[in-house]
């Protein structure tokens, strides 16, 4: 076996080939996530994330993991988990972070460390139904990204402009994504 | 004291006389909720959330809650957290879940049991920089809730769209969110 190519601890022979696999396959890059979730009582509910689907097949391999959502007690919850709009500033931060690493290394640029802070901001009027001028959900996310890297800082700033460029949860929110809620009988 | 009133486990007290001081001090409604990152290797960094901003101070009380966002090793990571997509859904169905919960109880609907399934969809195509006309984030998301109580179809169907209408993070994703992403030197 030839010795992997790693960059950033990402495999970037795997990364090329699957570039060109999905260059001539393109079906096989469509994926499917998911996630359940189970109410416990008032604020708190939890979710479970297990299969997925992709690429071209269905992947029940992974052991399931679940997370608690609740609110602190200010916001009428018990505490006994992290709140539904902080796991979406979770989902961003790994998302960028992720997203920048692999861009790195498809340019094969070593870095040795990456570190950043999210901040959003909530009117709970919103959420409370008090007003229809006030937005429900964040009305802005500001995000800051500190890079280790012997490269310039135009560098740094090129591959922070990738990571918001290609991150998928980045795009997800600030796009108008489709989310369609039913009732199930 | 009075006894607390409680319905689905919320305090509606409670409820109700936020709901009173928020029309005379509307600046009490502003949140700012955050979190940290820090890149492990590869596609694995660990997320950190414990302070906020609200109601009208910095709350440090909470003690921090750590996540860690991997990707499955067929798309080039090491398996040791769930993806950030997927997080973005975890985020989704604790939120729309609490805000079914919480309506209900404003409106003083007991329920049983809440289940939901949340699945979305993306082309890996995307996030690899490899064609500008394929979306980068979720491209459609799908949910479905079960609710289980003593009310009729319409009223379940009504909870839903409430849940769907008063949701942060369903708006936070169905609108056009502006994320702002800088680097700091």
């Amino acid at each position: 076996m030839a010795p992997v190519t790693k960059v950033n601890g990402i495999n970037i022979d795997q990364l090329f080939s699957t570039i060109e696999l999905l260059k001539e396959q393109p079906e096989l890059a469509k994926l499917k996530f998911r996630a359940t979730n189970k109410w416990v009582s008032g604020t708190h509910s939890r979710a479970t994330v297990k299969d997925f689907y992709g690429p071209g097949k269905e992947d029940t391999s992974r052991a399931p993991v679940s997370f608690d959502l609740d609110e602190p007690e200010v916001l009428l919850g018990t505490n006994q988990g992290t709140n539904p709009v902080e796991y979406l500033l979770v989902a961003l931060s790994g998302c960028i972070t992720t997203t920048i690493v692999a861009h790195a290394a498809a340019k094969k640029i070593p870095l040795r460390g990456i570190e950043s802070r999210f901040e959003g901001d909530i009117d709970l009027r919103g959420f409370l139904g008090m007003s229809q001028e006030v937005p429900v959900g964040f009305q802005e996310i500001r995000v800051y990204f500190k890079i280790d890297a012997d490269i310039s800082d135009e560098q740094k700033e090129e591959l922070v402009r990738m990571g918001e460029k290609y991150s998928p949860v980045t795009n997800t929110i600030k796009n108008l994504t489709p989310v369609s809620v039913q009732l199930e009988k």
